[in-house]
Formats: structure tokens, sequence, C-alpha cells
């Protein structure tokens, strides 16, 4: 069979196909047989060959969508010529900039209300950003002055958690109103950190973002 | 059948025989088929007539472990003789205070480890405490002028996501050291909101659960 020999391009054709008919009908409203239907003649149990569930392709195009955009914040976090402080503005800036995002809330999944998929992004957030990017940063920062903490680790874990679930829109369903409420606080809480590194441009773009997923879910 | 007759008395039996296992061994220690051994003749059919899963039981055990202790926090929230800033000071102290505490770090689920767990103590912070306990005392805190926010629900969420969730040892596996970073961090971030609703002796307190968590788990 096709799928053993190329086993990527099977995976690639799942992904392609199950990224268009999210975004064309959200993640919720399609079913696995959804994609089934439109894999050209591939087989339910091909996709499960590859595949535990809907969610984890979920997973897998989200992985996919923000690879490229990832690298991004790798350069950000790697420059010469910024302060620790300056690189947590630009890396908040960019990340919620990026394009990726626009079709993330479009796609729409309900996290609210799916413990693994919320507790993938929970996981991500302590193992991998927050100690990988964030936290070099503020180290940095302490370095050349413009941070000041005794606690990086823990100062990168909160932050990105309230960041990256309590403030995002997808993750706990938010209202426009609620998300700029949120993004208030959340400013006022870095503020009490010593950070100014949100600007009312990044409120805008976080009522956008809230307003595309009311639209879509 | 006796469970059909009194299932209340079926459940506590239940629920005893799962409290005292759990404290004894562990919660990750100790199977469905421990405690189905040790109720006297009771079948597993009858456990999952009542309960889907372990998960299961141990949230009705915690749910009768924190009810009493609830009470406490309701009276504080109702009393006249206190600021809104006073009582968020008293109700932290009394929550980590209560010796129910000892018990759920002697029990010590791996919360960090389990997607539904976690998702459940989420999903009580937003829907309960936050809206319950946390907001009419910061709302009464901005009627008599002990706390300033313009975002009183947010502000709510914010804060017991942090201590509930972020904060507790038993949620994140945190070392006692951890919490410690931790608990001076969550003090700079309320004092950021203008609360000083944390002293000293509450580190110390929340130092001796994560001990006691490290040293059961």
């Amino acid at each position: 069979m096709a799928r053993n020999k190329h086993p990527e391009e099977t995976v690639n054709l799942i992904l392609d196909t199950a990224f268009r008919l999210f975004l064309q009908n959200g993640y919720e409203r399609t079913s696995i047989q959804d994609i089934v239907d439109n894999l050209g003649g591939l087989s339910k149990g091909a996709i499960y060959h590859h595949f535990k569930s809907k969610e984890d392709i979920l997973a897998a195009v989200t992985d996919r969508m923000t690879r490229e955009s990832n690298q991004m914040l790798l350069d950000i976090r790697d420059r010469a010529d910024l302060t620790g402080q300056e690189k947590l503005k630009l890396i908040f800036k960019t990340a919620l900039d990026r394009p990726v995002q626009d079709q993330l809330f479009m796609i729409a999944p309900e996290f609210s209300r799916n413990p693994q998929m919320l507790y993938a992004v929970l996981r991500e957030t302590i193992d991998d950003a927050a100690p990988h990017y964030i936290q070099p940063i503020i180290e940095q920062g302490i370095a050349d002055g413009s941070i000041k903490t005794d606690c990086p680790a823990e100062l990168a874990e909160l932050i990105m958690l309230a960041a990256n679930i309590w403030m995002n829109p997808l993750m706990f369903n938010s209202t426009v109103e609620q998300s700029r409420r949120k993004f208030m606080l959340f400013r006022q809480m870095t503020r009490g950190f010593g950070l100014d590194i949100l600007d009312d441009s990044l409120m805008d773009r976080l009522s956008d973002l809230a307003q595309l997923y009311q639209d879509h879910k």
C-alpha cells in the first residue's frame, strides 16, 4: 500500500485535508469521517494508523502551523542587539501578530471544554515555552540590568500561564470585552514585575482575535 | 440489594474506605481493587454503580473533605466587620491553615500528570471559587475603598488561578524551594494589584505542605 511506502506523504495529505476542512467548517463541526471522505479513497484505518484521534490531528495541524513562526521567536531570543526587556516586548508583539493566529482562531477549537487539549497547551507552556524561550530572555535581562527578579524560572512560568492560557480567548472562550479587561490586568501584573512590554496595539490585536473566535466557534 | 435500599450508606462506606486507603498508601498506589477488597463483600459492580472511575472517587472524597471547611470561607465572605482587603487576607490564611490540607497533601494525587483531574480543579476555580468567593469580596473592597480595580471578575480569576493551581505544590509537583519562590512572586503580583494580603507565616505553611507532598507522593 502506498501509505507504507511513503508514510510522510500520507500524513501530509491527512493534515492538508484536515486543515482545509477545519478552516472551512470549524474544528468542532468537522468529523473524522468528513476527513476520510475528502482523502480520495484513503481508509479510516489509514488515518488511525497515524493519529489516535481528531484531537491528535489538530495537535499535528497546529504544530505544523506554528513550527515556522516559532523560528521567529527563537531568532528574537538569540539576537545580540536587544536587552532582555526589549526582547520580551518584541516576542509578545511577534507572537500575537503572526498570521497563523488568525487561522487558529478561525478553526476555533473549544479548548475550554476539552481537558486533553487544554492539558496539552498547559504542558507545552510549562515544559517548553517558559523554560526555552522566556526564561533565557529573563536571565539575559537580569544580566543586562533591564529586568530585576530573583526567580527567573517562576516568573517565566507565571507570565506564560497568564498569557498563553488565561488571557487567550481560545482557551477560556472569552468575549471581546473580557479579553480587553484581561489584557489590562495582565499589563498591570507585568508592570508590577517591572516589565513595560505591552502597548495598546496589542490590546486591539487581542480584541480582534477574540472577535474572530466568537464569529467562528 | 442493600445498596439500592440505602444508596447513601453504600456511598459513604465506599468513600470512608477509599479515604482511609488513600491516606494510608497514597492515591496513586491505591487501586479500585484495593478499595473493593476492603469493602467487606461489596462487589466491584456496586462501586461502578456509583462512581465512574478512581478519579471520580477522589473527587467525591475531596468534596466531602472540603465541604465543611468551605463553610468557613463563606462565613468570612459574609462578615460585616472586615474590609474587602481584610477578608482576602483572612481567606488565604484560613484556606491554607485548614487541617484538611495536610490530609490532601498526604493523599498526594499526581494532578500534574492527570488531565481530567487538573481540568476539574481548573473548572472549579473558574466556575465556583473565583466568582462565588473572591469576586464578591473584591467588589466589597471596591465599595469600601480597600481595593482598587476596574476588573473584579478578572482579578478574582487571575489571583485564584495563580494561587489554586500554579502555586499549589499538588498541582505542579513543586519542590519546597520552587514553592517558596512561587509564593514570593505571587506576593509581588498581589502587591502590584495593591493587595497586601500574604505574610511570611503563609510561606512557611506552603513550604510545609510542599514537603508533605514530596514525602508522600
